[in-house]
Order: C-alpha cells, then sequence, then structure tokens
C-alpha cells in the first residue's frame, strides 16, 4: 500500500538540547510539498559539521532537532513539480543544492554556492512553507541543513537530491555524500597539485582522507598533519607514510613543513576546522605558485590572519565547499566513476564502523575521540 | 673615449637619513663586476616603494643610500660573464630578476619569485662581493632593490636587465620597469577577468591605473576606489567613470561596493599598500568566484585578517609580485607590445610631471599629495 500523500510515522534521533544525547522518538514525517521528495534513508554516518551543530559552541543553537547529512536512501514519493525524481530512485541527499536557475547555478565559473540552496545551518524549516515537515504530537521538531538524515524517512527540497546508478551499494556510497567528495574535490578540482607535486593534508577524518586523492593527481609526496597520533594508523591504511604532530615540536608546524620540503609545499589542504590549521597549512606552502585550499568549518569568532607579504610572494589561498561539485549535476557521474573504479581512491576503507540505529550515540563518542573513521549507522537495523 | 673599466664621476640623488630630501652629490661608480652591467640612467620616475624606504616608517633603515628602481638607460659597459648584454644595448633596470637556473625561474609554475634576484629591500650591497659600486670620497653608498636609478650611472645584475627594442622611447617606457607591468600584470595575467565582469581597484596610482588594463580583458564594469579625490581626476582620464571614496560613507567600504554590484565584484585588485584597503579588496568580492589579488606594499607588522568563511564560500586571495612578469624574458615583448599599439592602455598617459633632475625632491611631494601620477625625471638635465 502506497504512503505517498499520507504522514508516515518512523524513528528519528531527536536532539533536545546541545550536547545531550539524542534519543530515538516515533516522529511524523509530513507529505512533500511543491518541489519537495520524501526518501526513505538506509544508512547515514557522521560528519563533523554534525557534532558542531549538536555541540552547539558558538554556533546558533537550535532545537528540538533531527541533524545528519552524510546519507543514501529511496524516494518513497515526490511532491508536486518535482519531474526529475520519482519513488524507487536510489538518491544521496546533498547538505547544499542547485536550483539551477540563479547567478550562481547559471554563471560560467565553476562553482556550487546556489543562492536558494545552498548549505544554511541556521535555518530549520522547508523553504516552501517555512514549515517543518517533522513534528511529534504536533510540535514541530527543526530540519538540519536541508537533510536531517539521523530519521527512517527524510523531506528534501528536489535541488539537495542526486540520483545515482541503481545499482551502487547505497551503504559503501553513503560517505560520497559529504565527506568524501569534499575532501577528494577540495584537491582534485581545487587545489590541482601538478604531477610531482608536494601536498600537506592537515586534518586526517574522511575529509582528509579523501583529500588524498592527490595521489590521482600526481602528487609524489604527502604530508599528513594531525593532533591525534590515533588517525595516523588509519592513514597508513591510504598509503600516506608522512606524518607531522605538532604536538611533537616547539615551533610552529608551518615551519616545520617549510623545513622537510626545502621551502614549503606545493599545495596544501585543511581538513579540521581549526583555525590555527588554517593559518599553519596556508603559511607552509611555497611562495611563488603554493596553493592553498580550507574545507574546515571555523568557528563563528575565528579570524584567519597572517602577514600580507605571504600572500604577496605569489601564494594562493582560496576556501572549497562540497569539494566545488555541482550536488544534483555532478554526483550521479561521481557515483558511476566510484562503480567503474576510475576514482582512483579506495573508496570503502572510509567506513570504520557500523552501528544499529539505536546506537547512533556511540558513533558521536567514535568522532569526538577520533577513532575510525566513518562509523555507518543502519536506519533500518 | 670609452669609460669602460674605469671609474665614472657623475650625479646622484643621496638619501643620508630617513625623511630628508634627497642631495645631488658627485658620486664614484665603479665598473660592472662578474655578471654585472653598468647603465646610464636617462630617465627615472618615482614609485611609492621609494617613498617607504626613503621614508623608513617601519622599514630597515640602511643610509646613505641611492634609491630609484623604475628607469630607462643604455649600457654603458659590462662585466665579466655578460654575454646577453652589450654597450649601446637600450635597457629597462628591473628591481627583481632572473637567474634562469633556481627552482624558481625553471618552476613550471608561472612565477617570478627568483631564489638569487627576487627583490630584497634590506640588501644595500651587490651580489658578487657584498660591497657597494658607489661611493663619496671613499665613503660606500648603499644601493636599492638592485638598481639605485637615481644616479646618472648605475651598476646592476644582468639578470635585473630587460635588454628592449632600441626604436622604443627611452622616456615614455620608464613605468613599465615597475608600475605599469605591476599594476597591469595584477589583472591581466592574475586577476584574469573575463569578459562583461566587474572589477575594483582600490589605489589609484600608477600601479592601480595601469590595472585599469582590465578593460583589455573585457571587463564591463570598474569601479575606482580612493580616499584622495584629487586621483579620481586623473582616473577620468583613463575612461574610469565609478568611484568611490571610503571617506564619503560611514560603513565599510567592502558594503558599499558588495551593494552597488548586488553580490560583490568579480574581480578586485588592491593597489594602495594599506592593510586595510587589502581587506576591504577581498571581502568586497562575489561569493562562488570572486577573485582578489593584492599588490600594494604592506608594513612589517600588518595582519592581514578576515572570517575563515569569506574564502570558505568559495573566494581567492592571491598576491602578485611586479605582475607575475618574468623581468628579463617578459618585458622586451612587453615594450614590442606597446611600441605595436597592442597593449590596449594608454601608457603615456602614466607620466603627468617633469622634472630636471636637481629638482628630484619635488617629486617625492608630488607622490605625497598624490599629485598627478608619474613624474619623470631628466638625469641629463
Ligand atoms: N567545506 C565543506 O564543504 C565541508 C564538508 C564537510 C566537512 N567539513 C569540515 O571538514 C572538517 C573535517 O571533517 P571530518 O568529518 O573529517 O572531521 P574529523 O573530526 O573526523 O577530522 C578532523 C581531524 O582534524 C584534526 N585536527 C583538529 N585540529 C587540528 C589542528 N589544529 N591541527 C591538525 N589537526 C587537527 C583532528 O584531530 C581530526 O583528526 C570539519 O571542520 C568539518 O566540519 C567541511
Ligand atoms: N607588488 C609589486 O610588485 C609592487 C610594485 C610597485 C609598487 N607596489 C606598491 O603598489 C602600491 C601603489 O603604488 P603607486 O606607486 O601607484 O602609489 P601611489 O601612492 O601613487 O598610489 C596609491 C594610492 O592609494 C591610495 N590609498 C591609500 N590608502 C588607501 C585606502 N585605504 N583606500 C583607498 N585608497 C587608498 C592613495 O590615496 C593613492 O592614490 C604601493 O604600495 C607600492 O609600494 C607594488
Ligand atoms: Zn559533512
Ligand atoms: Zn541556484
Ligand atoms: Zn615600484
Ligand atoms: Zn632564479
Amino acid at each position: 500500500m502506497s504512503t505517498a500523500g499520507q504522514v508516515i510515522r518512523c524513528k528519528a534521533a531527536v536532539a533536545w538540547e546541545a550536547g545531550k544525547p539524542l534519543s530515538i522518538e516515533e516522529v511524523e514525517v509530513a507529505p512533500p510539498q511543491k518541489q519537495e521528495v520524501r526518501i526513505k534513508i538506509l544508512f547515514t554516518s557522521l560528519c563533523h559539521t554534525d557534532v558542531y551543530y549538536w555541540e552547539c559552541k558558538g554556533y546558533t543553537p537550535l532545537f528540538p532537532r533531527i541533524l545528519g547529512h552524510e546519507a543514501s536512501g529511496i524516494v518513497e514519493s515526490v511532491g508536486e513539480g518535482v519531474t526529475d525524481l520519482q519513488p524507487g530512485d536510489h538518491v544521496l541527499p546533498i547538505f547544499t543544492g542547485e536550483c539551477k536557475k540563479c547567478r550562481h547555478c547559471l554563471s560560467e565559473e565553476t562553482n556550487n554556492m546556489c543562492d536558494l540552496l545552498r548549505i544554511n545551518c541556521d535555518r530549520g524549516v522547508m523553504l516552501a512553507d517555512g514549515k517543518t515537515r517533522f513534528s511529534i504530537n504536533g510540535k514541530p521538531i527543526y530540519h538540519f541543513v536541508g537533510t536531517s538524515t539521523f530519521s527512517q524517512y527524510t523531506v528534501v527540497h528536489e535541488g539537495q537530491v542526486a540520483k545515482i546508478n541503481p545499482t551502487a551499494p547505497l551503504d559503501k556510497v553513503c560517505p560520497i555524500s559529504c565527506g568524501i567528495c569534499t575532501g577528494f574535490g577540495a584537491t582534485v578540482n581545487v587545489a590541482k597539485p601538478r604531477k610531482g607535486q608536494t601536498v600537506a593534508i592537515f586534518g586526517l577524518g574522511a575529509v582528509g582522507l579523501a583529500a588524498e586523492g592527490a595521489r590521482v593527481c600526481g602528487a609524489s609526496r604527502i604530508i599528513a598533519v594531525d593532533l591525534n597520533p590515533r588517525r595516523f594508523e588509519e592513514a597508513k591504511k591510504f598509503g600516506i607514510t608522512e606524518f607531522v604532530n605538532p604536538k611533537d615540536y616547539n615551533k610552529p608546524v608551518q615551519e616545520v613543513i617549510v623545513e622537510m620540503t626545502g621551502g614549503g609545499v606545493d599545495r596544501s589542504v585543511e581538513c579540521t576546522g581549526s583555525v590555527q590549521a588554517m593559518i599553519s597549512a596556508f603559511e607552509c606552502v611555497h611562495d611563488g605558485w603554493g596553493v592553498c585550499v580550507l574545507v574546515g568549518v571555523p568557528k563563528i569568532d575565528d579570524a584567519f590572519k597572517t602577514h600580507p607579504l605571504n600572500l604577496l610572494s605569489e601564494r594562493t589561498l582560496k576556501g572549497a565547499f562540497y569539494g566545488n561539485y555541482k550536488p544534483v549535476s555532478d554526483i550521479p557521474n561521481f557515483v558511476n566513476k566510484y562503480m567503474n573504479k576510475e576514482l582512483g581512491i579506495d573508496m570503502d576503507k572510509f567506513i570504520t564502523h557500523s552501528l544499529p540505529f539505536a546506537d547512533i550515540n556511540k558513533a558521536f563518542d567514535y568522532m569526538l575521540q577520533g577513532i575510525g573513521l566513518r562509523c555507518l549507522i543502519h536506519l533500518d537495523a
């Protein structure tokens, strides 16, 4: 019997308060409105951005809320006006979108900062009517970045849904919807190391290890920087062999890297969210041509600070957002490349842990302690 | 009678103390050593960088010194090992050089940060022997950025000498050796606006007005920013029609520009040396694709400061040095383009004043008051 047009009652992990364990609740999920899609989420994993908005240290609090944005699932039903998606489609919901009409979507300059659907962490409602699609006994529960994937069913704007190859394994492609594309794209699409160049990666979570895609561009040397030595063990499995722990030195890590490389790395990619790491990542690139790409999500009151001469000596500093991929246009092809083994990175290594939905709080512990990389949560288990 | 191999006695404008008027003195100019060239300077003009090192506010003081780096002249004699230049060659001495052997000179990445010959404002001696070629009664007089063109004769490393078309008028090409290439290259080679895009230029000295070369790239709109309304009059002669004086607003100028353009300019080029203008120039570019290029020489204790989110929303910040031109390899061709009227900017408008050598201190007054653009000093008059 079709559930289309009906309210669905299902389980969701609700964050009631900042920093307090999520609780699995029965929620009501309203049908999708105009240009919306209701998705049955099968898998979701935790990204550090979820943790920031759960901890809410220096971010706008918005509770009760259903977090989650790295996920995969199947379209259950579609709202009015949705023509590119239909029930049964395999999809990845994405935290940022494409309206295909605004100056960003239409610009010739490669970018994915859609005016309508770009990430908005402070909005907890849907665009169509300014309301939530989640409720518990009539009390609205807020959305997160338009995806809220810590729920067995969620409602997402069609512009934030990538329709993927139905033969792709939904568990394995789950981290493509955030961490992997973010890190991989930051190097391959933005930092673009040339063959033989050296690359420094700051932060060895899933995002940073996906930045290891630098190897695909022919990077000769990858220097990995993290404060957590546990992450070096994970990184070794990705073939990384040079590690720097800033704690092991009594001088700024940028100086250490400049010495190790006789002048600096050719490219650096920051995947930590620490503004200190952002500054170090910039200041360790070679003068003349060095490019530093920032990826981590900073705190609200952070300031990036450097001497202008570091720029004048022909260094470049830029930021990458979702690896510069257009979510609806580019991700289907990314998944196909994964299926055809054309990506050049071993994507399956990113999922180091699996948990049933009921144990989702353990995934937060893992992330906070830096244990493993992605923890896959089985929404149906 | 040839002067080669002899000490030449000639006039030079010597800076004896920070901020005190230069005094025209008779100096002795030693013959060029290995890989050096002695040049008879015919014309020199004042660039703001000379003024900084003369005022020496926050820069390393090094006096007595012969300043000057924007100039044109004729080779008088060459030192041992110089094969690409000979007496009689028309040349532009350049404040930065090319050894053609170091990792910068040999790099595939476009850059001009030669390890051996890149600008060094703190060195007052020649590389060959760590000594000066200038003296007065045996007392050494320091060099400035390897050029010291406020002298009728000077000695320069061959890697800092661009040999130009002998039919080029030496007066008119003089500002190519610094200001014009710096500003023009910062847009054409580095900011690279696309056809139809908007560009903001901060600072309307010769460097900033050369950045008006943005028009050559097809920029549809150029917004000029300066604190000195007098400079707006000069800029009008270059066809610039939109001006913003930060003093006329009670909000940051970046906000004014974002409003004027409905989101920000596509490219900005900072040519002021003010760190506040650098920050404004960066923060007024459009998210998604905006590129800001810094050109101005900052103070030693300046800090460039911005919120990392301004970068994460896919803006790019970079610095340009001498317009990214390789001085010896690229400048001869730049001069030929000027001769063939292929540059697309009216280079002759940059020289607004002329003075005999004896009046060189007036040129400092003009620069400090922002009167005119380049003041051409006739060394022989
Ligand atoms: N821009 C985007 O589109 C986008 C998308 C997803 C994630 N992110 C951000 O990317 C960052 C990484 O995400 P993740 O899920 O891989 O997180 P993670 O917590 O798994 O990994 C971050 C790593 O950075 C390390 N680290 C923290 N501070 C450091 C410092 N000062 N120096 C060196 N290493 C340091 C931590 O030890 C950790 O191993 C986060 O800030 C996240 O919010 C950005
Ligand atoms: N990177 C390089 O290769 C290179 C080469 C030459 C010159 N420069 C530097 O470029 C800058 C410009 O040189 P110039 O010779 O054209 O100098 P200039 O003094 O003729 O012009 C600078 C202009 O900037 C304006 N200005 C100063 N502060 C400002 C602010 N906060 N906002 C707006 N406008 C402001 C001044 O009013 C002036 O009109 C200087 O800093 C100079 O040292 C750099
Ligand atoms: Zn994420
Ligand atoms: Zn859009
Ligand atoms: Zn100059
Ligand atoms: Zn060199």
